[in-house]
């Protein structure tokens, strides 16, 4: 294109003609240079705060107020990056990142992530590119084998497998095409009575899916969950409430199980749960976004025992699984239920393959038409790694998680609130170690209320989560380590996630270290004020 | 991790231990091998057939059943990259590649993945990476800036842009966010009597998107477009079956109005439009997926003037706006609108700087929570091509449409059937030159029906269908050049888009040629049997 000439009376002729934008030499120089940015990045990420420390609008006051209009260089935009977009980071991939659950990159995903936009083809079908949509479908029966998913779940069983961006895309798919199966029998004009079950721990997600999808907000039921049965949705609820549901007149639709909830990882009982909505003919969904990936290993399979009876799987590669955001992985039963739900086959796309019914057209198993060659980034996990290799990744992130969890058990002032499960540790400071650093508040406890100190506390309970909140602040700010927290039962807990793949065992005793030293600044008396 | 033992007695113990997936020495050595190896694609990518050639089921035949146990070497993964996925590959960045609509890459977007990949922050908040959020803000406002959209429409204005992944995900969170708007007025009850209203060439995400949020099919309006308005959809005709919907008891609800539709970039009147659904206080949605792009251009920008009166426009930046897969643009006047439907905020999100209402949380503009660090492509490709150079590869591509139109014209055997806006051509062999070529076919025509040879066949209109569609397929075929076909008031196309990185002057002087030979050998008597 460089040899073209414009001749624009109103511009500034005087810009400097780029040649094509796709030049592969300028591409290789290019290409190499960023490499280097971001292995030395790799290098050297401990030594910035985990958690960007900058304040809101930080980044307008350093960038110009609009796109200039001639070109810049490469290695101006690379200092940009490293000077104004690196402090304005929250560090996902640093090794003392333990917050949310974790984004676990790796060499072998990012090289899969190059090549895809690298091709950056358009695989909305088999035609526009048929490696991508044959090697999604394969790859797919690879980690369904892995994973022991019943042969009902795999292509190979006349189910299948597809990646989505994220578990929300997931269930709004499944949502829809349970919605208009249930409508297709009961008339569209029902919509409203259709009602979703999940728990009080299930993502959020699952609620924004069913908004979505038209659910009316007043039928989707959030079951409430205790500290009896850990967290985890019971059956003999779930049962109770549908059947109260269906007294009022409403119809049963769609209920998403967790394994390895966000707060703290509660395992739904996939079982029990999956024969009460059989029942009803309701679609099951199992959300294993983050611990799904553990049932690679034998010893955590049972995770998801019972999952033979639901209609649709899902787990995030880009979570725990050492693939690039993003990567839902996603398997149906009934990959027709999705189709006649999400398909369209307009004119422009007609095409012989297609006719043939031969291939498999991923655009009628998900939201868009558009579609990334996601598969390629999974497939070189599997290969770079192998199973092997991936059973242990996920093992020394449990070990580590034990680790951690010993390190809270020998420390009297802190306690476990959640049974450990994956590579997850909730914590706190406990109730008797804030008691004894503030004795006022035995009082305090016993009704002697100190209106002026705690005029805005309501007990006890309130000021340990107030103080357990204060610590998580302290740490988090002291840019060290970067942790988050949740609220189950009316309790405040620290949440420390394992999973960055830099995370070394030195890294959580590290991370060890400061929760006890913020602990110490916070506990010496007074701890609130 | 590489110090961490395993003992596990049911699995072969002598797995060759990879260290870290993310050691940064190993990241470098490989991702250097993969950007020569991309680089070498594109010098190269000539030398294959654009249209992959190979038959379904190839792959599966060439990969084992099930993922390896032990580590592959990234030489090894490499070449079965080269060997097995290049030959089922559709080269969307061919130089040749003149289908659908383009995938236009570049290097400065490439590099953008990178970094979004490499850094890979999650960013649904945020605190979980400020500068993810906020360089999208700031390039929204940029882009917006550069396209002369309406203030309103940009952060500067109270409006503002969000990266999406696709068309689709936009047109469901504007329905979704405009319907929840309805719904809040005439009760949620009333949710089947909504209707929205585009037109037989609006893409076909709008009725997924439409199905998606519970529209009632039924309620799903694509309005016939014809000829005498080139296949723009004419404001009166959406006005008269708005008043029969109301007629009808039903509630207009969203009007999804397209600049260059995906058939033949036609062009809907925005500001007739506007005017007509804003009597009924419609959500107008401007899609603008591919020839948005050409509005930077102020010499193009009168195809989006009328904008101003939407609610809504978006444009996909990996379409014609050299960004990679996917990089949806979407801008709206409302966001609290987009808010109030989307928004979710769980207890593990809970952070100061959300609740000081001072940052925007992109993750109640979109349907999911994760999202990837998109901005910096796009922000990338800005500022590495200036605002100069992206007018010019623009107005390079438009050029290079206008030399094929010529060379179509100069061929009086074929003829251009739609108005060429942007830079793609719709053509195909006239009926004429077929009826030449077959002067039986003038007798069929005149109703003297040739019972053997037609008899699948409908009039002479359906003969030049087929011998079009059978043109197209001799010359994807080929393998030299891939372009995609559409039929428009009855009439089979071939549609030639241009936008491909790497295309030049002598590509397309070539796939004229191409074109013409196989004309030569269809037209040549009989051209059909």
């Amino acid at each position: 294109m460089g040899i073209l000439k414009f001749e624009h009376p109103q511009e500034n002729n005087s810009v400097h003609m780029t040649t094509s934008p796709l030049d592969p030499e300028e591409f290789r120089r290019q290409g190499h240079m960023v490499i280097d940015f971001i292995a030395d990045y790799y290098k050297t990420v401990e030594k910035y705060p985990v958690l960007s420390q900058v304040q809101p609008g930080y980044l307008k006051k350093r960038l110009p107020e609009s796109a200039p209009y001639d070109p810049e260089p490469i290695e101006t935009i690379l200092r940009d990056v490293q000077d104004h977009i690196v402090p304005g980071l929250t560090h996902w991939q640093s090794p003392n990142y333990f917050a949310y659950f974790p984004a676990s990159n790796s060499t072998a995903a990012f090289l899969g992530e190059m090549l895809a936009a690298g091709f950056n083809v358009v695989g909305f079908n088999w035609m526009a590119s048929p490696a991508a949509t044959e090697l999604e479908s394969i790859v797919m029966d690879w980690l369904g084998d892995m994973l022991q998913l019943p042969k009902s779940f795999l292509f190979s069983g006349n189910g299948g497998g597809v990646l989505q961006g994220t578990t929300c895309e997931a269930i709004i798919c499944t949502m829809a095409a349970a919605r208009d199966q249930m409508l297709s029998q009961i008339g569209r004009e029902n919509i409203g009575k259709l009602v979703v079950y999940g728990s009080d721990q299930t993502h959020s997600g699952f609620q924004k899916a069913s908004q979505i999808v038209g659910i009316h907000p007043k039928n989707f039921r959030a079951i409430e969950t205790t500290a009896s049965t850990s967290f985890a949705l019971s059956p003999e609820v779930l049962k109770s409430t549908i059947r109260s549901d269906i007294e009022a007149g409403l119809v049963p639709l769609f209920l998403c199980a967790t394994v390895g909830t966000t707060a703290i990882t509660a395992v739904d009982p996939l079982g029990p749960l999956c024969e009460v909505a059989k029942e009803h003919d309701m679609w099951v969904h199992v959300d294993a976004a983050y611990a799904g990936s553990a049932s690679i290993c034998p010893e955590f399979r049972y995770f998801i025992d019972g999952v033979e009876g639901a209609d649709s799987f899902s787990l995030n590669a880009h979570k725990w699984f050492f693939t690039t955001l993003d990567c839902c992985c996603l398997w149906v039963k009934n990959p027709s239920a999705l189709v006649s739900s999400l398909s369209t086959y307009p004119e422009y796309l007609r095409n012989k393959a297609t006719d043939s019914k031969q291939v498999v057209e991923y655009k009628d198993w998900q939201i868009a038409l558009s579609r990334r060659f996601r598969a390629i980034k999974l497939w070189l996990v599997l290969r770079s790694y192998g199973v092997g290799n991936l059973r242990n990744f996920i093992r020394s992130h449990v070990k580590m998680a034990k680790i951690f969890e010993g390190l809270v058990g020998m420390d009297k002032r802190f306690e476990t609130v959640a049974p450990r499960h994956f590579s997850l540790v909730c914590f706190r400071v406990s109730p008797s170690a804030i008691i004894k650093a503030n004795p006022s508040l035995s009082d305090h406890d016993n009704g002697k209320h100190k209106a002026d100190n705690y005029k805005l506390l309501n007990g006890v309970k309130c000021v340990v989560n107030e103080v357990n909140s204060k610590l998580l602040e302290a740490i988090n700010g002291s840019g060290l380590v970067f942790m988050t927290h949740a609220v189950v039962g009316g309790m405040y807990v620290l949440r420390f996630a394992i999973g960055a793949s830099l995370t070394e065992e030195k890294h959580v005793v590290m991370a060890w270290k400061v929760v006890q030293e913020h602990a110490d600044a916070i506990l010496h008396p007074p701890c609130i004020n």
